[in-house]
């Protein structure tokens, strides 16, 4: 089944793309916490679909609408769901997919897994749109932890062939990634040029990109995370892999820790403003599956996205093979939009852990 | 805390390196499961130190006790306990390491966590060690997946610059890795040699090898795994991030999707042997977090041992500098000792999703 | 935190007496149970307020508006969102209460929970309307339990010092409870006269009463339920113990058992129609937390509707002592109400467990 | 599956009666609280078989291994694990137990549940034995309360037909119920009397004994406990039913309230020491599923001891009646060895709630 996630909150998303409405429930929030209309606008909009033209042409304002845990603008610390209402929606376009399942995505799997039940239109529950609900629960996360002085950003490092500068995993320029957060998030602006054309060239081609992006926050306190089977690393990416389109979730060095040598890779301990900190971050701020006080660092890598224009290959569930030209409106890349979806993530892996009480140790 | 893992099981693991025993509760078993010692001894032996002499002098035979959930050599369906006692254990190397923490290890992050509470000799509950009830839990699983006709093996795909030859994503050959894997575990012969040698000359000048294993499934049936935050890819990160120096996991083509564009990196779909499958397999055998019964495909990253006998710079909690020449008895390269472990993880993860009814569809 | 039920289902509710909406999340239904809008609204008539004089005077529809989860009249196996308006508010009887908390209310205890933040119109998130939405899901579980030949029926036992006639735990008479729900839910017409008039003195007298339901399940298969802390007692006592007012969780002859001898108590086995029996059901149906094939039978106590029109002494929360007279509209006796409640939460409890899989065994 | 119990802790049970070993694994214990090996043994021994001439002649030291997650004394902070070793077992009065179940036992139900795997000497996994680990997880939480002046304490009130004087919920006499612990826990001399009187008559008519304990709790923080599916009440009403033979669960006035008017049940306010307290304490302790900083009082109802050496109406599995006597030794009446294991259930409770963080409001 679909289960929620979080140890301290319970975050459970629910819709289908062309259903009434997607939505999340949060639970386990604390109370008192004060929702900024604004701020939180901004991160729906970073995610929104048809802002610019390297997103899907379908429009959606994605309003969110809170229906419990809030109260005089604050939240009660009771359980806060919000649903966005799906206005903008051609189910016609998906006739028949249940019958005849596009490659690379979830409706062969969904078929199966739901034995013909599911919702076929717009990808029903797999949808992408679902990220609208958790780009929210981000969003609130955020304003939690602006309070406790920790800030998340990132950028795209990588669209196709073309890559973005690389990011000092030990001091991350947070200013720069924020700024850059309110066109194509990319650093470098050749990079930024080269990654939207790219783009631009691939849907004119009928076809799309995968892509990376590089998360980072910093002001994380020492000791969120818990050995073994719920350290940060892990927690972290269970949330993450549930974004659509990822394939790859990665910390610090991540793969390149293959190439290096122990004395290389280690980061060696130093005193730092009267702390403990690391000279070096290869480790991407986790020793031991708990946070140890240095910038968290992620990197993750989405699949380009499977719709296409291009006539392609499949089958018919009756045993025949035929090929298939998608309509409907899609992204030629999701990872612009998917940027802001990773920042949620990791925004909420820290607040559920910050969640977690002094109550391990005593005396 | 440390949370168990698992949905339909859980696994529950314990205890500290130089503690009296390690282990692990498993519930959710199935009752009548035939518990084959020779294949549980087998998987056991693979991830035993002091085997071979790319791996740590510390040697320990590592035998399980089950203490509970076993009867007439079947599982009974209940909680089985069973546990490793710990018996070659030489504590003083570890004098002091709650106060000058070792770089890249879990001894400063260990001791923020439980406030100087936590038992530091060998790494404590940090250590590699636990990873042997990990490996006993997974052979388990193994001999489950092995009466629905599943099965799983993989080879060391990389260590520092020595690579393994490619496997096939759609047609792995597995009798080539379960081959591979009584020596040391990589296909090609002179990159079994070029990887030991690597690790002896790694070891001679007293630093460590980082490196990267690939993992397969075969005969996995289609629609393991739920939408969102409970997909298999999910689950399964979640549980391999809980082995010690992991720092990537990745699915399929993994971060090489960046570079792919969708006409290539969309698996399309044949009939093959009266069954639905994908003519390549790039996505690693998972759509919307649900199998689709190809091959499932993964590759994980690890850090180098952050245990090396080169001095390090470190500090101590009073707020100095410290120079560290770290002693014991350490693996320079884990990796061939992790292989195991992921193979455990990921035979564990399908278990886990198989344990699911058939109650997701009615009528 | 508000955390969700259910191993196999998790059922999450949300919303405020005077907010926007209340509802329910239920993720792991199954996939294609159809669902019977008539037998749903039946349900939910059954707990709705302002139909009968015994009841609040406070009407709302309680119309359920699904939002996820259903396709052509089908649930698709993704979670299912259903929420139910607010319509029929007054908040201006409740102001002040977070300050003059009302005796036997959840007042004082949110308060401090929330540190004052939570929503007090109505009770809130504590309000009995939560109940609506539990309804609602157990309406569904109503429906697959149908498919499974499994009944669930209930009858008042009590209220105040009025009693129904005994039921045979053994041999539950379901039609005589199915026939009296229509009405005031009581078997004997002298008892259901008795009950209505007792609670229509109470509500002159401005006082209310408390009273008991007893709720059976026939059908049911043996084998649900797990040893130890995850039997089927505890599990819908967790659940039950949820429904606001609730204060005994009983099963089968429960404290009447202290009464009683080993000799008397033991239901013997017996073979019947070709299954095994019980002659008697002391038990309830359960042994060693599992279902034994025999009627569940569960009683639970409620206590007194706190709400009372009766000035009462209270405090108000910054020192000073005042007397309290609670306006608004509320049950003299929430027992009627209450009775589908408490069959909801046996239906839930059944089906949570009849979607365990046959894992239990192999080979 | 035998799932584990807590939110903030995880309490796993492990074991058969007549295995190698029972135990527990408890995580999500603070770090640094000191182990009294005297306070735990005196625990365990309230517990312990064969104290007394009421009890089982079963004799077992119940001496506690410990084997992770302490050190010098202190836990760790991570999982501890705990065994307790079998020792005194005669085996050979269950065989045939699997093919001939006992009336009132699990025997036939677990057969159900696990088709035949089960264990069945003793009980297997469903032996009141297992009650001993939960008693020292029970220990480790009062040493845990008593740092933070939260007492627990109980008496039994009923064995057939033999009553214990009233407590008077709102002000229970701790100091009594600690002097009446060391020999049979009831406080009136004469019931002491009369109680163990009628246990032993039972036994020397080859019979048992039902009967019912109060467990009370001072000094317990208003705030405990969430709304819903996660209140007080539910969560110990899901671990207290998990000791085997519990068949009620209530809290404080608990079916007393059916008779009850609103104006009587209500607990008014007042303010007493500077902190707000309710005059009576009919609710037990908890509003809303939230404790309100009076004591905690819970009854619990226990069924005969199913095992009579009496004669019985049985059937084998393959279709035939045949009668039984149970060799093996038992207690004629549980209660006096139970009230330490629900005090220990209770202790948990009010523990696993109070490492619950002060995460629920902000600001």
């Amino acid at each position: 089944m679909s289960k929620s996630w979080g140890y301290h909150m319970e975050v459970s998303l629910f819709g289908e793309s062309h259903g009434p409405a997607i939505g999340v429930v949060i639970s386990g929030l604390p109370a008192g916490l004060r929702l900024d209309d604004a701020a939180i606008a901004a991160q729906m909009a970073r995610r929104a679909p048809g802002a610019a033209d390297w997103s899907t042409p379908r429009r959606e304002a994605d309003a969110v609408k809170i229906l419990s845990g809030a109260y005089r603008g604050r939240t009660t610390g009771t359980p806060l769901c919000a649903i966005i209402e799906n206005t903008n929606t051609y189910s016609n376009h998906y006739q028949g997919l249940d019958q005849t399942p596009r490659p690379g995505h979830a409706d062969y799997t969904g078929s199966v897994k739901y034995r013909g039940y599911a919702d076929p239109r717009g990808g029903g529950h797999f949808s992408g749109r679902l990220t609208a609900p958790l780009t929210f629960a981000g969003a609130i996360a955020r304003l939690y932890l602006q309070e406790k002085g920790i800030d998340v950003a990132g950028h795209i490092c990588q669209v196709g062939e073309c890559r973005d500068m690389p990011v000092d995993l030990a001091e991350p320029d947070m200013r720069a990634m924020h700024d850059a957060a309110v066109g194509f998030p990319a650093l470098l602006p050749e990079a930024r040029e080269a990654m939207a054309e790219a783009i631009r060239a691939a849907r004119a081609e009928g076809d799309s990109l995968g892509g990376a992006v590089e998360v980072f926050a910093t002001g994380v306190p020492a000791g969120l995370g818990d050995p073994i089977f719920s350290g940060f690393e892990s927690h972290f990416a269970s949330l993450c892999y549930g974004i659509p389109a990822v394939k790859a979730v990665e910390f610090g060095a991540g793969p390149d820790f293959a190439y290096l040598r122990g004395s290389q890779a280690n980061d060696c301990f130093c005193w730092r403003a009267g702390k403990i900190a690391t000279e070096t971050n290869h480790t991407g701020g986790v020793n031991g599956g708990i946070t140890n006080g240095m910038p968290l660092a992620v990197r993750v890598a989405f699949r380009p996205t499977p719709s296409i224009s291009r006539e392609q290959e499949t089958v018919n569930l009756e045993g025949g093979a035929v090929r298939l030209a998608i309509k409907g409106r899609h992204d030629p890349c999701i990872v612009p939009r998917a940027l802001p979806v990773v920042e949620a993530a990791l925004a909420l892996t820290i607040m559920d852990f910050m969640l977690e009480d002094a109550s391990d140790a005593i005396g």
